[in-house]
């Protein structure tokens, strides 16, 4: 942490200093995600690096002196941080060794990698990693980059905001991810420094809402775990600098359930063909969701990065499409007796229903000895037709279960 | 079709009309697609309605005299030029028709359909579809607007090389899918025009060559069948302009396959955020299996277009992982004795593999009536990963078989 103040001049300095480096990201008009709200999308999700983070760490360590230069960096991320240290030492000519904890995805692992870094492996999870950092840290000297909680970081983060001003000149609102609170720090302080009538909205996500309830309770609070599928914002505790930041230029923080977060990853898929990661896309979901009054506003949602495992990716795609009523599953008691399956995909062809999985067995344990289930997987258009091809199962008098019995 | 002549001056006046209607796409610097290549990507998947569809449909309507206006406009498609025209034809204050084949899938019809026009459903298939589309025009009157052989067409796709050529001014080369060769003749006449030593290179999927055909035996020539995951290139024959403006414009024809398509989707959308339909990536597919010769050239990937089903893009993501190594399935001959599972289970956990799915049956026909199969799917690092596995499981006396018996 340094005790170097956050002001304007910095986050121009820094915008200065990152035009070679980072991207300046679109804006794109979004009207179709929340209808009736003007909404627009910040796609730092484009950003070099997947993630915005490369904005702070790069400025960062422009700002080290000669010596400290010399002796190199080190951060403790298994994430976008990393990838952001990784990347602004490279093109500034510092060393950067970053330590994970050993069950670190590879994929992250080799991007962090693929920019240069030195990757320290430790055994143990994230707070282990975090202990070894400070120790090689004492040992060699390097300067700790923090994710966070610095204000030169921060005055990196802020330069988004410039680019907004320029981007949407007649910009009501803006809504940022908060996880310690770096990005909204810097788009905050700059956005009211300039224009105080500008909104900002910060999201958490529910299973993370550490800056929420700390701002709430007047008073910096440590969660004693997080669950979430934004783990990019799974931060148990805010920054002294950030809580401090927030307190004063936030205009108010909301949350979002993981369901919510899925069914925004996949309009932004769907809709702009972009991909976002959980924490990238809790400012639509927020949007979405009507977390947040946006009647009338012209309205900035910040796409913070879009370094999501593909794996997870499909299964986010299943969890929206189950949640916007474009798929389902059935499952349905049989009478074993030759023709049901028959009868039951002939009801699904009619009623316009796409049967994409089966699962048929014979013998179930606690099923009558005559009975069986069915289990279904349906492509569908949308609650109302799943009630119909419901109805007309029920009409034709099989017996639907809403979970295994 | 139009005996319009197509100009550079209609395709600077098409980017004076098209002004407030599409977006100006981004370039994005992509280096890690094709280590070596200095590659860039336009991003028309962002586009409004998801494809440089807009832009042709729209300058075309913008062309059309007072009469015509009012009468309005049809068109024929189930995919992108349906949401181009329907788009277009709302700004432009047209009523639109758009005849579809009565099996186009929902999500392509209720977008058409949020842009304003008329859905005119059609019992059969897409020339089932064009034949109403026919009567229709006959019958009241309205202009129709083809999806790619009209010089007016072309000249709105073709402002996308003056944006090329504002966006990357070094450029060397530009990587164009084909299909019916709208795009590919407005980009490639234009740079041509202008710069004649940029290269223009075409990209056709390898289950539908026809442009390649035609070219290569230097008459139109119709395929018989199409089968290819890009769906949005799927055309079984070129048209009359088209076809003579490649045949004078483009240097070199390409073709990629399913399985190439499928990887270049994946890597758009894992380093890059960017969800591309299967037309929309085979420019990438070919600079990412070195098709074309690019060494040494700033090269530009055209992504046409962003809309593929998300249940599509499961298996897309799915197939990719297994191209690239990063999951595997695994089919093993059991003896049926207590603690084979647990055996196979444990040599994989050592090595680092995570199992995802598990399909173990003790009775199978055509095996050992003692036997039994495990099909097991895993996520792995990389073919190397896989082979020590494979060898692990092969050195404990484990049977692997290459498909069912």
């Amino acid at each position: 942490m340094t005790e170097k103040e956050l002001t304007l001049d910095s986050v121009y300095k820094a915008s200065y200093v990152l035009r070679d480096v980072v991207r300046k990201t679109d804006v794109l008009y979004a009207p179709k995600l929340a209808p009736g709200l003007e909404l627009y999308l910040k796609t730092e999700n484009l950003q070099v690096t997947g993630s915005f983070k490369v904005r702070g760490a790069c400025y960062k360590m422009s700002q080290l002196s000669a010596e400290e230069k010399a002796k190199g960096v080190i951060a403790c991320s298994a994430g976008n941080h990393a990838q952001g240290v990784a990347l602004a030492a490279q093109k500034n000519g510092i060393r950067a060794v970053i330590c994970l904890p050993n069950g670190a995805p590879i994929s992250k692992v080799e991007a962090t990698r693929s920019y240069g870094a030195e990757i320290c492996l430790v055994d143990g999870v994230y707070d282990d990693a975090y202990q070894k950092a400070l120790e090689l840290q004492n040992e060699f000297g390097y300067t700790f980059i923090h994710p966070f909680d610095d204000a030169d970081v921060i005055a990196g983060q802020g330069t988004i905001a410039l680019e907004l001003i320029e981007q949407v000149p007649d910009l009501d609102a803006v809504l940022v991810p908060i996880g310690g609170g770096g990005l909204i720090s810097g788009i905050a302080f700059t956005l009211k420094s300039l224009n105080p009538k500008v909104k900002v909205y910060g999201v958490q996500a529910s299973g993370a809402p550490s800056m929420l309830n700390s701002i709430h309770d007047s008073h910096i609070e440590a969660l004693d775990s997080v669950f979430t599928i934004a783990d990019g914002i799974a931060v148990k505790q805010p920054g002294s600098l950030t809580y401090e930041l927030c307190s004063r230029y936030v205009d108010e923080i909301v949350t979002v359930t993981d369901d919510e977060i899925s069914a925004a990853i996949l309009a932004l898929m769907e809709r702009h063909k972009l991909v976002t990661e959980g924490a990238g896309a809790v400012a639509v979901a927020a949007a979405m969701f009507g977390k947040v009054d946006l009647a009338g506003k012209k309205a900035v949602c910040l796409l913070s990065g879009g370094n999501i495992d593909v794996t997870i990716l499909s299964r986010v795609i299943a969890r929206g499409l189950l949640m916007s009523g474009r798929s389902c599953q059935l499952l349905i008691e049989l009478v074993d007796k030759p023709g049901q399956l028959m009868q039951v995909s002939e009801i699904i062809a009619r009623e316009g229903g796409n049967v994409t999985a089966v699962f048929h067995e014979h013998t179930c344990e606690g099923a009558d000895v005559n009975g069986c289930y069915l289990r279904l997987t349906l492509e569908t258009r949308n609650f109302d037709h799943i009630k119909a091809i419901k109805d007309a199962l029920c009409g034709a008098g099989f017996k639907l279960l809403e979970r295994e019995p």
